[in-house]
């Protein structure tokens, strides 16, 4: 199966495709979108959506897993964060992927296994999870690579409870 | 000039199409996009985004003015429709429209004259100022209407301010 976990902004999208055999992880790649503070929102959609699109057509991801906004942020943001994530899963349903989201709470469960747990924790297990030479800057792609991880997870954890059982 | 005004969210979406011939102001069309509330949101973004497309291929307007948020809703409504304005703005943009942006408060003083009107006051001038047989159901279609007449009278009086100027 594989899995293209996102972490959606305006700025900069994270993204990390991972190739998943039973236990077995597998980077396949990983990056970032990135527009520039200048142009009109709808500029910077337009070329995000056409980046990941590229990039699902590419990859052509069993699974697309996008991070889900930390809600004790101010309204502002999660309007800007809204919209940018609005064109991704736009991308992603008319990849044909199925789509899931995850929380910051569940990606540090699932990478971690506890959620007080730091940044730097999270992306120096993301490095090791994954054999990764070094923490993936900036800090979007580890989160993403970090969704990715949470998707296979809660994927292998379903397959235990539910054999050949579809993915949510 | 042809002028689409938007009113977005993820249930329903009001739109609203006018033609505006100096003082004139023509209704083109208006209406509603709306996806249940059962679908996954992915399938709701991409039902909006189809239809926004769809319309827009077919009135191809010169300029397209959305509604900005309430900033004072919560978290979490901001969220879901930024995500809807996302792939309203990408649909816009993929049109080649200009886009534009009008708060509730300047879609209120554009249409009524004064910041404080209800609701109702903005609908009958709606009604009033495009001729209209009776107002237009559900309300996001009238807000839409609203914001496309924002729209118009921004426009006249840049036109007065500066001829041939562009539209923001």
């Amino acid at each position: 199966m594989r899995i293209m976990g996102i972490d959606p902004g305006i700025a900069i999208v994270g993204y990390g495709v991972l190739d998943q055999r039973g236990n077995q992880l597998k980077p396949v790649d990983y990056g970032s979108i990135q527009t520039e503070a200048g142009l009109p929102t709808s500029t910077r959609l337009k070329q995000i959506y056409d980046a990941a699109t590229h990039l699902m057509e590419k990859y052509r991801p069993d699974v697309v897993a996008i991070e889900k906004l930390y809600f004790n942020r101010n309204v502002t943001t999660a309007f800007t964060v809204g919209q940018a994530r609005g064109v991704l899963m736009l991308a992603a349903e008319e990849a044909g992927a199925v789509i899931t989201e995850y929380t910051p709470l569940q990606v540090k469960m699932a990478v971690v296994g506890y959620g007080q747990a730091q940044k730097r924790q999270i992306q120096e297990m993301v490095k090791m999870l994954l054999n990764l030479p070094r923490i993936p800057r900036p800090d979007d792609v580890a989160d993403a690579l970090g969704v990715a991880i949470c998707q296979a997870h809660s994927t292998t954890f379903e397959h235990r409870l539910d054999k050949g059982g579809r993915v949510r």
